[in-house]
């Protein structure tokens, strides 16, 4: 089955349906929850969507499989696919591989923790190292994917992966619907802009009028400023952020061309927030969130997004967090 | 409406499902979770029901609150209620108190952890500090009812409270059911032996012949050991187990002759092995888990129940873990 999305056209609410019925049964549905505690502390309430839950961690698998799943049914997949990632795409594109049955090779920073390259490997994909000092990561993945036919797995910049990661969106509206639910807004974090701009197109097809808004980390708050003046501006990439999952540089020319039409605004939170949100989780949600996946925790419990009176979506995106990092929120005071 | 339960009367699975009418909007429906990485680890399909995710929590609010409302409805809570405990139940009668508006004094040990008190007074509850090494809670609550006219809610060995922490398995029935699946086991801890008691009626009332095992720690595995000789057997109380929600010097005599009728048997676990338990929930599924919560995970990681090629739900009962006891989890090395 050749889809008719062109490999730059922008993905519809029609391309996450689809995406929704390629990746069921092997991406989790992840449950939709609600903490009285948390909707007591907010004074509305909270539904949290946490892909924390989901298979590898985070959202990541969703769109990664969603891909290769196409690419298979367009013959395209059988040189393998390369990824570059030191995070959370990684570990999306090696598990997605490993159950399509393709090759996957992942370039990753030899200074990659531990754990992400012993779970990358977990999954049965091939690591390359490279030098992060010395060494440009797309040159080797690209002319790794030339030298073998592979099709190199973009992190978000795709609309396979936008549609794929969207199914966050679309299963929050199913089950806030199958409720009986309306939602008044929806808090979702941006880092290259694909669960953020896939999901808003699920989330509106529901709800058109919905403010959605986008969670950054202080400095990469590339996305919020860049919706101010309707064009893509930088990151301060000189800025230092625990949250490693929104550290691109720039807003994606596909996700900021939905972006940019559907968002309602963006909230950037400080390392410090985000440390609070996750030993607010621990204490009080009892969920395992990861710094980039606490960015809108952050937003709401600040009071920057004022969640009074409305029922909020918020979207928890991943939960690998090195223990360390954990205790770190863990020691702190409040 | 004056239920026909006789205070000692043995509850049924009818009285479960009266109970989950009673607490319907007021407990959370926790979902009923699946981990891919979990059930490759297994080798077969684990469905993880987390309480940890309840409202304060723990379980400990369902049978609370199915308790309180009863009382109410029979006109017997004028005088407010005293429990003692120095945990969950403390905070699921105190949260439960407060949303039905009756008086609470929970009676706790003046060395308990400083959270467990602030949190108990935080759902407005009064708290009444005794002398763990001269003291007698239990005659200090005692005294404290009758010059209050107060009602007294046991932790477990009361037919209300067994149907309402029986609400646990009735979800899962339910649930498993909704997505046309079939239990072929089921794990789930044992204190006192309410939550296993009442569970087990639901569980049973959609698959009578389903084996339901107890988890416990190593010592305090005294319904397991009953159940070898079908009569309560003491708790070696001298032990030292980390699992302070599941330290009962012995079953209770209502949910012992329950338990000894329905269940299938026990499995022990050592503190090492409820760590290990609670490091794989942080790395693998996101989920804080208290000590006591982490049972039947630990007898199912460890290989002492044998999860392969069966469906086994498994009851994570709670989350309130202190961080200090959560750090000594993450610092384990496997």
């Amino acid at each position: 089955m050749i889809s008719s999305l062109e490999s730059d056209a922008l993905p519809t609410a029609a391309d996450v349906e689809a995406a929704a019925r390629r990746i069921a049964g092997m991406a989790v549905e992840t449950p939709l929850l609600e903490s009285p505690a948390l909707n007591e502390r907010v004074g509305g309430r909270v539904f949290l969507k946490p892909e924390s839950l989901q298979r590898t961690g985070s959202f990541k698998f969703r769109g990664a499989y969603n891909k290769l799943k196409r690419l298979g049914e367009q013959g395209g997949a059988r040189g393998g696919v390369v990824a570059f990632s030191s995070g959370n795409h990684a570990q999306g594109v090696a598990a997605a591989a490993q159950l399509l049955g393709v090759k996957a090779a992942i370039v990753m920073p030899s200074d990659a923790p531990a754990i992400k390259l012993a779970n990358t490997r977990g999954y049965g994909a091939e690591v390359v190292l490279y030098d992060r000092a010395r060494e440009d990561r797309e040159a080797i993945a690209q002319a790794l994917a030339e030298k073998r036919g592979a099709t190199i797995v973009r992190p978000f910049d795709d609309p396979d992966i936008i549609a794929g990661q969207g199914t966050v969106g679309l299963e929050i509206r199913q089950q806030a619907k199958a409720r009986g639910l309306d939602l008044d807004a929806a808090l979702i974090p941006a880092g290259g802009g694909g669960l953020i701009s896939g999901s808003t197109l699920a989330l509106k097809a529901g709800w058109p009028a919905l403010p959605v808004y986008a969670c950054e980390p202080a400095g990469y708050d590339d996305t919020g400023r860049s919706l101010a003046l309707h064009r893509r501006l930088p990151a301060d990439t000189s800025a230092a952020s625990l949250c490693d999952g929104l550290l691109s540089p720039m807003p994606g020319k596909l996700t900021f061309a939905l972006n940019d039409r559907l968002l309602a605004g963006g909230f950037a939170v400080t390392d410090d927030e985000v440390l609070s949100a996750m030993a607010f989780a621990f204490r009080v949600l009892k969920l395992v969130i990861e710094p980039s996946g606490a960015v809108c925790l952050a937003a709401l419990l600040t009071g920057k997004f004022d969640g009074r009176g409305r029922n909020t979506a918020l979207v928890i995106s991943g939960g690998n967090v090195d223990p360390g990092v954990f205790v770190r929120a863990l020691e702190r005071e409040d």
